[in-house]
């Protein structure tokens, strides 16, 4: 009895840090768009135009954290346990999340730098790359979940997160390459990660 | 047993991100006021004063957040069941919620460009449309309320959200002519808004 | 049993909103202190020395959101149905600890004008005003609390919240003649109303 | 039954506020890299260069502030009730969570000097500190924990509290001497921390 509360604290506590890292995150994205001020109209249509580049990566960024957001959300709806590893881990992603404003306020502001495409995709990718690790050790072995959980669910959930390490990896060598194509390679993308899960 | 268990961590993740990105978004809103430095009182009064434009913004929109996470507290103490496109939804409205700094702050520092209101006028009008989409979309055939909600229930407060996303529909065409008036009719607005609403 | 899992649901609305932006006030403050870059370290030093007045400020504003924090949470632990106006009131005063981040600024860097100190002031006597509102709101008639709430715990609670207003009342004049003394009067003043609550 | 509900609120809300003020340190950490724009790829590979003594800062408070946190959740498993001097002594921790960011982005401009790295290492002194006093406030007399806790653990817990003060403590001088070993030493230092907690 006394077991169970404490575990009910301990994942209590780790939900509530993660959704407020989470929701920050998507709130600071703002900040890093610049306020225009201008003396005519035409003058601030001109100088917000400027600013779609900065809006395209704002929408990825917010689109990730949303993701990731979700992931997270039904990674630890089969997690029954949690200890110090998962702490570690799980932070790992909180510590990627929140740095992702920094990656995106560079992209935004250096559209054509490949230099940025790239640092904005490794960071892509190894958000998803804690995010398939925490689901690994998790599930490895049935240490953090159900016994009775079953094996199809397990390895289903893997290949899926697995593509999403995937296809961010993939995408930097064509950052480095056309930084253009690669973001705009990224927002369909979502669509499709979206379509292809199930809703759970 | 489980499903509900299931069913309740779900809509509690839920909450806890909007929760969240409301209140940020209401806190960050104080950052866009520029704070002044000066070397003497009279000085001092005079760019406070400068500051009374982006003051009235500020409070605009935070009223705005208020009586956005007010409907979204209504609606989602209807709500039974949670699946993804509510998720998706969802995320849509924080999406605009997490904005609104921007366009408020551009507003505030432009408060004579048409353009400036417009945009603000369109993200109001946007926020509106999200929350009546969440409503129209969880009660649609009963999807996600209990059977026995009572239809009246459904279209008063349906009706409700859509003279919300009506009036700030019209004020854009306002805005584009004379951005005060339209400044000047959305405060009282939410005086409205706030009187027909029934205390739940 | 389903309106009690209403009122529950609506309850924990309301903290939620509610603890999100009193912990997000007391975090924003840290941004206003500006972050020295020198060459040397005496350089350094001295444009530390130089921001001592802002971090006074800062820790002042951090009592103050703390303090109005404990407040809260003493008043909601009474109250047991929320309507309408309580969260209208509510949404008051978390627009006044939302905002203070500007006026702290203001007078983080302009330790000197009086109008600083008296809007900073002005602020702090809404702060206890929205407070002690909530507080009458919800316990005349018994409206929002238990029946049986003692007439006793009711007075001695209004008459302490009204002791704050008072007390920041009378810092207005002082601010305007001296900032300086209204400032440092401040500080004891939080140990004051520290030692004066009994713990509960 | 009352008691208990008044006790079980308390205690949510005092967790409510602290894990919403870590959760926003966390995030705020990220506001202070400065987002280089530049002209050329190689420009901007340059300026990212000159941005790692600022990344590796930001690294060690987010992990410091991820540690204090994991440290206030051990803590706060034990505690069973919650009085007015706890409260105060959890704002003092806060206060110095919130604060971080500050010496995180002083140190993070002014790698080379001394007085950077001296403010950076007394503020993570005070922040030991203060966990360490929770728990030797909480458990002397086992005031707020369970009566049948076991003195073993609450001195096992103790002496790695103290340990974590001692250590920075140690790093102050250390600091003053040789900035750049002070930081190059707390690193690895939260690895063995890391290590010698056992999972909880």
């Amino acid at each position: 009895m006394a077991g169970r509360r404490q575990e009910e604290y301990r994942f209590g506590r780790i939900l509530a840090i993660s959704d407020g890292v989470f929701a920050f995150s998507l709130t600071l994205l703002v900040v890093d768009l610049v306020i225009p001020t201008s003396s005519s109209n035409s003058a601030l249509a001109s100088q917000l135009v400027a600013q779609l580049p900065a809006l395209l990566s704002y929408l990825i960024s917010f689109a990730v954290v949303a993701l990731t957001w979700n992931s997270h959300r039904e990674t630890f709806g089969y997690i029954r346990h949690a200890d110090g590893w998962l702490i570690v881990f799980n932070f790992a992603l909180l510590l990627l999340v929140a740095f992702l404003p920094f990656p995106t306020a560079v992209l935004g502001r250096n559209q054509n730098e490949p230099l940025a495409a790239v640092i904005y995709a490794v960071t892509l990718t190894l958000i998803n790359l804690a995010a398939a690790a925490i689901w690994w050790y998790a599930t490895r072995g049935h240490r953090l979940v159900d016994r009775d959980l079953d094996h199809h669910v397990v390895k289903k959930r893997f290949s899926r997160l697995a593509i999403g390490v995937a296809v961010f990896l993939v995408s930097i060598p064509v950052a480095l390459w056309q930084p253009y194509v690669a973001e705009i390679m990224w927002l369909p993308l979502f669509g499709v990660v979206l379509f292809i899960r199930t809703p759970s």
